[in-house]
């Protein structure tokens, strides 16, 4: 194992348990990017087959979720790790939570795509959430990069495209509710386009929990609820 | 410590820092339970004093957070904790994070409800909204109740509960769509509404969290992403 940061163990047995869970968090990770890609692209061409595939796939995560979480707790019992890898296990363990709820997410934008699939298509504002969806994927890919790497300053970066993103998402907001109150008979099918808005914001979210982990795993600090100026002093000051 | 279920080590000191750690997780509880009764009197009586009181609990609701996750890395690190005290901080580990999104939810309530209060007072379908949050909260504390008694049959109780919060959930959008449908102007109101239902429905879900992580530490089963028919059957066998 090559990743900078790990230690390499006299047991090889515990270094291969170890690459196990960090390769099938990136396998989970893969998952679901690819949910939120296939989730919004059934959403714009209104394609129900693709929404039921995106629910599929959710098994699929849902199951390593559990998987990796008795391989953490086997590792917890059995090798007693300290340090570096109690902090790779303990970040595993939280970002695991993260990525199965982008599933879940995703999951509603497939739902929604499903919905609207047996309605007329709408096209108003979709390029918007088109666009939305494309940074916030890009946001999961970079916030699992960062996982894959242990680079806190690719970590850094993602929790600041989150306050960009929480702006397009109110942009986004706002313009569904004026949709609404212009033309009140397209309530139904707009409200479908604000939850599917809503999820991919909370996916923005959950990328950056993710990002905040890895900062704790390579920093040894805890980040969460710090202000985004004091996260960016604990990334610089210690490296 | 007398509670079932638990162990009792050689070590009282470890069996004070676990009963440290349980502990600060009911105070966490507490609070998160304290938010969303405050949350909602705030939002029914356009409270907005009372909503900024909530949004300062929910500092307190973060550093308990950071807290337990510290004293859970801890005790894995210094006493390598195995079976059921393994699986006890496995659960303290899962439980905070959906107790500190708890706080996030009732946080967003808070600012619906100082929101609102700039606005003309809003009473349609406030009971119902009203009723569901006292259901939910009803859920929180008895999911609170299950960790403190690690008992899986009130665990259980609460997963039943969430489908009939769903429920309500659902009959609560379909009324707030129509008083939009029927009077547009009413439009931006009813979306604070809807976000507060939104919100309470998560804190359900995240109530059941709770319950399956109990139902983990005491069954020694992982109950997530099982259909409820599923999880009564591993409650009901192995006891």
């Amino acid at each position: 194992m090559n990743t900078p940061g790990y230690k390499t163990h006299i047991s090889s047995q515990f270094n291969a348990e170890l690459e196990d869970v960090r390769q099938r968090v990136l396998a989970m990770g893969g998952l679901v990017e690819q949910q939120i890609i296939d989730a919004t692209r059934a959403l714009m061409d209104a394609d129900h087959a693709l929404g039921q595939e995106v629910m599929r796939a959710d098994a699929k995560v849902n199951q390593l979720e559990v998987y990796i979480d008795e391989e953490c707790s086997r590792i917890l019992a059995r090798r007693q790790p300290t340090a570096s890898d109690l902090r790779l296990v303990y970040a595993v363990i939280k970002t695991i939570t993260d990525l199965e709820r982008i599933g879940d997410e995703s999951n509603k934008i497939a739902r929604m795509a499903s919905d609207l699939s047996h309605q007329e298509r709408f096209s108003d504002g979709m390029v918007e959430v088109q666009h939305l969806s494309r940074h916030v994927s890009q946001m999961v890919h970079d916030a699992l990069d960062a996982f894959a790497r242990m680079d806190a300053e690719t970590a850094l970066a993602v929790a600041r495209e989150d306050q960009q993103i929480d702006r397009e998402y109110e942009a986004l907001l706002r313009q569904c509710i004026t949709f609404m109150m212009e033309d009140p008979r397209t309530i139904r099918r707009v409200m479908d386009i604000i939850w599917s808005v809503r999820a991919l914001e909370r996916i923005g979210d959950h990328a950056k929990n993710i990002a905040e982990y890895v900062i704790y795993f390579v920093k040894g600090k805890d980040v969460r609820h710090l202000p985004l100026e004091d996260v960016e002093r604990q990334v610089k000051e210690s490296s």
